[in-house]
């Protein structure tokens, strides 16, 4: 099939980036360096690729990413980088720990409790470094890793996730302010002990000398977000649409904020400049000199926001220019 | 069951206000003088409960809520207010048609061609009247009209949606600017002929006296947007969270990006004030005064924008105060 038979909107992912992106992170941070972040693709075609590439364990922002990767087979350590208190799905993780190791992150008591009462064996400690957001004040891992403990859990380390410096542009200003985040983090591992340190995102990848691990997700796909920063990887990830109305000024595509995230702003269009987004529609403007576009013809938009856009579509149709390859499931997303 | 029971994130419709919101409309409103946008809820069931209060005719923006409604057996008279050239979908629209009446928006002879070729046989002139996006220009919709004829189809009247106006705050100047988009749309039809001008939203209800119908689909439901216009129907839609971490200065939901659509601004949340959304997590600083938010306690987020909040969840729990009543499926979304 090509790509000009597919019904639109319809989400594609370029193999030949992916596997490049894949092996640039596999070679920087080769094997369990990595935990790949599943929340970024929620397809468990792209985790069994990151598999491929040496990566065994991954991190998980739900229950239900922790358990359908579980029920795919891909990994052998899985991490639920988040916090909750849902029992029910607590003990639908601790249902899968005699064949997959599942570790979940804990905060407070109320969540240590969570994880003790669903029967969890391994929890981290979530720590705050920075990000307005979960994680416990770093002073403070110490003695809710002694409580776990009390309560039976085996506590692996501490984990960081230092969101918001993902953005800084300044190279030295970033690894500088990694560095503080690390401190915090280091300060509580001390007290909370533990064969785990997992820290970083796509952002902050190769700033991290002390982690034993980094959980990056973006870095498989990217968005035009993240291509700002420079980084060697490669977008991989567009929306196809049909042009479906042309006036003398703009043209309008069937490519919707239902079928891309807007929340890292516009996102960008091949051979024009986007006005607007609607439900349906994306209104945008061809670029001076270029052929006028004609009703039916297709046109690439590339998402400012990867995550959120994954969670809009069923379906990842994998090409190789033109050709449409193979169709994979965005089969993780949900709660 | 009671919503504390639910697994969050979860998109609950208060019943009650729900009926209000379909009763104050169908008042003003009534039988064939609006055509419910399905589009804005996505369900099904919603769309039952319209037609219970006297509306046979509904409006779509995509394919498959038009044959979605058809298989329901919702609708005597459904309307493609949108424009695609996708022959495949437009022929699963057609095989409708001896059940349903079927037309389809068109602003193009591209857009013609495709449902004439695609056995579709009716139509309505989509004319711009001040949105950038489709619709053709006022003084070629009578080319047009005559050229869908030619082809065989019935061309039943014109559309034109003024979205640009539904958010103008000053109701003197919107009933100016809504008068001026008329007085295009009523060119339009003087050259097109047909028994339909169909037009407005539920920003516009109440301004279109010269309209047949008016394609309202947010009064049912609402969004916090919506809801400055100080219009008189109530806010139905909350998206359920729980507490997941407190610290001394914010607390954090389990409800981010990926349960409720950021393009109109970040929701409203009960007891405090939104600092910012990420992909899972909403980070909000409680009221001054109020008793701090305890790790497991259940909150309501207010979304901005309705219609992209209900595409990203799959069932849509129907309570009474905290009584879960009934679950509907949100089986319109896709493609």
């Amino acid at each position: 099939m090509n790509v000009g038979d597919l019904p639109t909107p319809a989400l594609l992912v370029d193999a030949r980036a992916l596997e490049r992106n894949l092996a640039t992170m596999a070679a920087a941070r080769p094997g369990d360096a990595l935990r790949p972040h599943v929340k970024a693709h929620k397809c468990t075609a792209i985790a069994a690729a990151q598999l491929r590439h040496g990566h065994r364990h991954f991190t998980c922002a739900t229950t239900r990413e922790m358990v359908g990767l579980a029920q795919a087979g891909i990994g052998d350590d899985l991490l639920l980088a988040n916090e909750t208190v849902d029992r029910g799905r607590l003990a639908g993780i601790a249902g899968w720990q005699d064949r997959v190791r599942m570790t979940v992150a804990v905060d407070s008591a109320a969540t240590i409790d969570a994880a003790a009462t669903a029967g969890v064996r391994d929890v981290l400690i979530d720590v705050a470094v920075g990000l307005p957001r979960c994680g416990c004040p770093p002073e403070d891992a110490g003695r809710l890793a002694d409580g776990a403990r009390a309560e039976g859990l085996r506590v692996r380390g501490v984990m960081g996730y230092e969101g918001h410096l993902m953005m800084v542009a300044d190279r030295t200003e970033k690894a500088a302010r990694v560095a503080e985040a690390v401190g915090l983090l280091r300060a509580a591992h001390a007290d909370v002990g533990g064969e785990i340190v997992s820290a970083g995102g796509t952002g902050t990848y190769d700033l991290h000398h002390e982690a034993t691990e980094v959980q990056a997700g973006t870095y498989a796909l990217m968005d035009t977000d993240y291509a700002k920063l420079g980084q060697p990887f490669e977008l991989a990830v567009s929306v196809l649409g049909t042009v479906i109305s042309v006036s003398r000024r703009w043209a309008v595509l069937d490519v919707g904020l239902k079928a891309l995230a807007l929340d890292h702003g516009n996102p960008d269009v091949d051979g024009g400049a986007v006005w607007f987004c609607s439900d349906e529609h994306l209104t945008y403007a061809p670029a001076d000199g270029q052929r006028w576009p004609v009703v039916g013809e297709r046109v690439r938009v590339w998402p400012a926001h990867l995550d959120p856009t994954m969670a809009k579509h069923e379906l990842l149709r994998v090409v190789e220019d033109d050709h449409v390859v193979d169709t994979w499931a965005i089969d993780l997303a949900g709660w």
